[in-house]
């Protein structure tokens, strides 16, 4: 497995020195040594390969060599979820990382019980994720905002899918089958739903789509994965085989 | 939240009595009390309403009233996983009893580095997420068996769409546009991927299907859940919604 490594830094062949966490994780976490090689990528130049020239403890050096693959467009899906509890909001900040997703956005709702969203640590679990799925980018993580205030600043250019559990929803299918390519979203509500004047709000707004996930009730984490599953898988970037 | 429990025994109204361990979740983990409401499924004759009767410890009598649903036709999916580490494993289990997989089926791969499946947890996990989904069945656990005993076993009727990491196979959409409906499965290999003799054997195999999950690396218990949720959304009940 080659080291693969998100930092902040530009891209360009010559030397480039590590930041002092990530130099801390490659010397004493990854214990990797002078000469292996090592992959690094930063959202924006592609994703570049070289070797390490230097392992010191609070200062690791990268000789970067050639470019391997260049940036590319990715699907512009936002996934907008009411917190949950750590460990479930971990494995969906994780897997909407590797599902493609560009943007994570806690909103608080009306059932919503975790107030709380430690956002770093959601951010660092992305990063992980990212590197370890060959994305060339990470997902942007918001800070937590009410879902009232999310859709008075909506572009109503951007249609938002909500996961409607309450059974009135069409099927996610025949929905993405309606909506021309471009920005696009997902809501998915916290473990107790969405309040029936969430639901009734939502149903008024143009660009909101309620949405169904079939005739069993998923919990809240398993809505969101599923659903952005099968957002790529009909209309994303299912069609591009891996580091193609 | 109502009390949903999964019992072996039929269904009819009258009284029933619960096993010991059930009796004893009932009555000491849950606290429940006389007169509660209690829903029953098992599998065979849809879901049942009632009140519990006595709660002791031992034995917890249920009054069961009628019939709430019918037993319904389900998609007949199977999934075939290479055992993974414990979490990822259960979590496995868990989402392929929320999105409907009627058959989890560990099999045994050339990269497997989990050798040990224990079936009886794996079992228990799917009896709990199909009493909080509010599935008519639990899926099958099958003991494990190696990829190559179950693939010479293989039934043709059935295909087998293999979750194909090394980046040779068809999109998955594009697959199932071209399989009529009946029985399918979902083969997903350990976090090595298969090995290549593994992916010769299966490109041979008439019945096998070669699918790519687009352009990023996913986890093994990604995999498996992306692939799940897309075939259910697809082909599978997803046009149907919750409790219809």
């Amino acid at each position: 497995m080659t080291l693969r490594l998100f930092v902040p830094f530009d891209l360009a062949a010559g030397p480039l020195t590590l930041g002092k966490e990530q130099s801390h994780y490659v010397a004493n976490v990854m214990r990797a040594k002078p000469g292996e090689a090592v992959t690094l990528f930063n959202g924006r130049d592609g994703e570049w390969c070289g070797t390490l020239e230097t392992v010191a403890k609070s200062a690791v050096v990268v000789a970067l060599t050639s470019q391997t693959r260049p940036q590319t467009a990715e699907p512009d899906l936002w996934l907008l979820a009411a917190p949950i509890k750590k460990d479930c909001i971990d494995l969906v900040a994780e897997k909407a990382t590797e599902l493609g997703a560009s943007r994570l956005w806690p909103v608080i709702t009306r059932r919503t019980v975790t107030a709380r969203v430690n956002t770093e640590r959601l951010a660092a679990h992305m990063v992980e994720a990212a590197e370890q799925c060959e994305r060339l980018t990470v997902p942007e993580v918001m800070e937590p905002q009410p879902l009232d205030k999310v859709l008075a600043g909506w572009d109503a250019a951007r249609p938002l899918i909500f996961l409607d559990e309450s059974g009135g929803g069409m099927p996610l299918v025949q929905v993405l089958a309606d909506l021309s390519s471009g920005p696009l979203a997902v809501l998915v509500g916290p473990e107790g739903g969405f309040a029936p004047e969430e639901r009734a709000v939502l149903a008024r707004l143009p660009f909101a789509r309620p949405v169904g996930l079939g005739p069993r009730i998923l919990r809240a984490e398993t809505a969101a994965i599923a659903a952005l599953s099968v957002i790529q898988a009909v209309r994303g970037d299912w069609n591009r085989a891996p580091r193609g």
